[in-house]
């Protein structure tokens, strides 16, 4: 079973807005056991839309369209679908009801412009939307099914789970797909430990990407039944472990920060940062964790050496001799953001993000992390590619991975 | 002058990566005065490739394809071309001997499986990726010049401004895009304010976006000089900006960030931050802005209250009577945050980031920020609406909107 997804929008078009609805629904389609085959994207143009359609149609079951659905002139969604099912736009007595209820709940005048957001195309019927203006539109054109919601990503999520999904033809097909998380070797270099177990053919397929600082290892499993999505894909996922070792830092949904999080919770242990490249990544990262309170008690952002030695304690004279990024001053910021807060361990970076001050001794990308515990203090030293942004999320990952090893090295012995 | 951008590969056609390539090639070209029409996405299968080259080709002047030029048995995209050409793939010996020298350059052993990507289609040429293994492609199918780009972001950029761009057709036309960005107020209040002003005909059209937090104002003008599309867009733009007032931050490329450090910069001032919901953004967004060691001296961040104790100086019986979450709280955490660090304005934020955590009198979303200077401290109070990122993102926004207005207003008075 095949779909197509549509994106409708000039700001789209523009490159001015990232589409991210696209995304989701092809998750969402591989998970009824869907697949999504083309992705298109086209301004708010009432005859490209329509002939984006009426093609998408004839080559897939199922076909998600997304946006254009607002009020004012340039949404043309509404009138492209009618032409695409050689129709007309009608007004719904029904979707007028809902819409003028929708602005008397909130207080708010209903202009005459909204009305339109009420019509649809005849043969067509609509999907509510529990939390905006526009409804959606649900259709047949041959033998495909068409759903047309709004580009609003809260909105378009809200209707695809409530609508949408309920509303889709069963695939017959169940398809699993495990995503294996490591850091701490570049893609490549992942590549070449598993070369072997990567298919691209057959049942289950084997697939690597780098997103967020990791690479992830991605099994996809096609099948009957999913259970017998389910096995295939733990055949391939449980060599693929061994094989990764240590770099695997978990399965799934989670983060760099929920695995660290998770570790620190089941040893009822605390973390405090002392960061001055990141600049507060390494917080930022943590507390994006809901509950992360239960485990990080904070810490301090030492960027100007002032700070780091008022705050941290770090010694003048360490400083004057090794400069900012060295060995001794990180493990210091890591020795004292753990003694000034009281935490189990203190985490610590320092590093040149550039693009300016490196120097031929001390390189842009040149990135110390040190994490100070009841047993001492551990120090690392990278030499990190890329730009600013990149230099910075992967000291900050680094020094987080530290943790991680440390908690579950731990853990193991 | 009009241009097909495609993006190919699994990843993004199962959701796994959000495609920000093609956002990125839609501002380049319409920069260029050449206007993307179509956009579509499709998987690693060479001949679903091969279709959507050859229908582009017939659509646009310009057809931009990012992604598949990889080592591995998954990189179609290099035959697909060869396909669409209706000719054969064959080893560039100039593209060899590049690549041969890129690893030895590097000290890397280049494995047999990278030779693939010295191959490019007959009647086709080599651009050269000056940061990556892969060469890009150039080749004429009909009418159409098409580019062939890697997928991975930094290398896909590099090659564009070097090999692409330079490459384009002249267009004859010049586009000009001028963004304002606000901060202050919802989109659909942005929308009342300049209604009239808002145009989607014509030769200079408006609109609106929101993204990172701020409403964007997007004025776009076409001519067939670029002074002339410079004139249009600014007869617009100047009224918006006198209607908007101290709600916009900047025009192009700035952040709220950015505009801050711009304002300490300027007036020689420094600022400190003692960050608890946000958990270290407010410093993370500042220290994006390279130079910002300038003006920003660091921070605590506090998400224990002992740590507020400890390290801000806040007062344990002022926790106990009002909680963290509270006006007397986050005062004391700005002047604390100023006094430890010596910085002129100490910036303060706390609030209730859920999911969890409210309650009847400080529900979910309720936020202080507060600005201590040498004239005193301001607090400001908001319900934040939205999930626990959004939330964040708007307390650290509203917290730097606090040190703009005091800057921008004391610069005018």
């Amino acid at each position: 079973m095949k779909a197509c997804i549509l994106s409708i929008g000039d700001e789209l078009m523009s490159g001015n807005t990232v589409d991210t609805n696209a995304a989701y629904l092809s998750r969402q389609l591989l998970a009824a056991g869907i697949e999504p085959v083309l992705r298109e994207t086209v301004g708010d143009n009432r005859s490209a839309v329509a002939e984006a359609i009426v093609r998408a149609a004839s080559r897939a079951d199922v076909v998600l369209v997304t946006g254009g659905l607002g009020p004012t002139a340039d949404d043309v969604t509404r009138g492209a679908l009618a032409d695409a099912m050689g129709t007309e736009l009608e007004m719904d007595e029904r979707c007028l009801a809902d819409l003028e209820e929708f602005f008397r709940c909130r207080h708010r005048e209903m202009v005459v412009e909204n009305r339109v957001q009420a019509m649809i195309p005849r043969g067509a019927w609509a999907l509510p939307n529990p939390i905006g203006t526009a409804p959606g539109l649900a259709a047949k054109i041959g033998r495909a099914g068409v759903f047309v919601m709004p580009g609003v990503p809260r909105e378009m999520v809200e209707m695809f789970e409530t609508g949408v999904r309920p509303a889709l033809p069963a695939s017959g097909r169940a398809i699993r797909q495990i995503a294996l998380h490591t850091f701490g070797a570049g893609e490549s270099n992942v590549f070449a430990m598993i070369r072997d177990l990567m298919s691209r053919e057959g049942d289950v397929t084997v697939g690597t990407t780098i997103s967020e600082g990791l690479v992830t290892v991605w099994v996809t499993s096609r099948a009957g039944t999913e259970e017998d999505a389910e096995r295939q894909a733990l055949e391939v996922v449980e060599p693929l472990k061994e094989r990764l070792g240590e770099i695997v830092i978990g399965e799934g949904k989670v983060t760099m920060a929920s695995v660290v999080g998770q570790l620190l919770r089941e040893r009822k242990q605390t973390l405090a940062t002392g960061e001055s490249c990141t600049g507060g990544l390494i917080g930022e990262l943590i507390t994006q964790v809901s509950g992360a309170s239960e485990y990080y008690l904070g810490g301090v952002v030492a960027y100007d050496n002032a700070v780091k030695e008022r705050l941290l304690e770090v010694p003048a004279p360490l400083l004057a001799a090794h400069g900012a990024v060295s060995e001794a001053v990180v493990a210091a910021m890591a020795e004292g953001v753990r003694r000034k807060t009281g935490a189990d361990w203190g985490l610590a970076v320092t590093g040149i993000a550039g693009p300016a001050g490196g120097t031929r001794e001390k390189p842009v990308g040149l990135v110390y992390t040190a994490l100070a515990g009841g047993g001492g203090t551990k120090v690392a030293k990278a030499i990190v590619p890329g730009d600013r942004p990149l230099i910075r999320q992967r000291a900050a990952m680094a020094a987080m991975n530290m943790v991680r090893l440390a908690l579950a090295g731990a853990r193991k012995g």
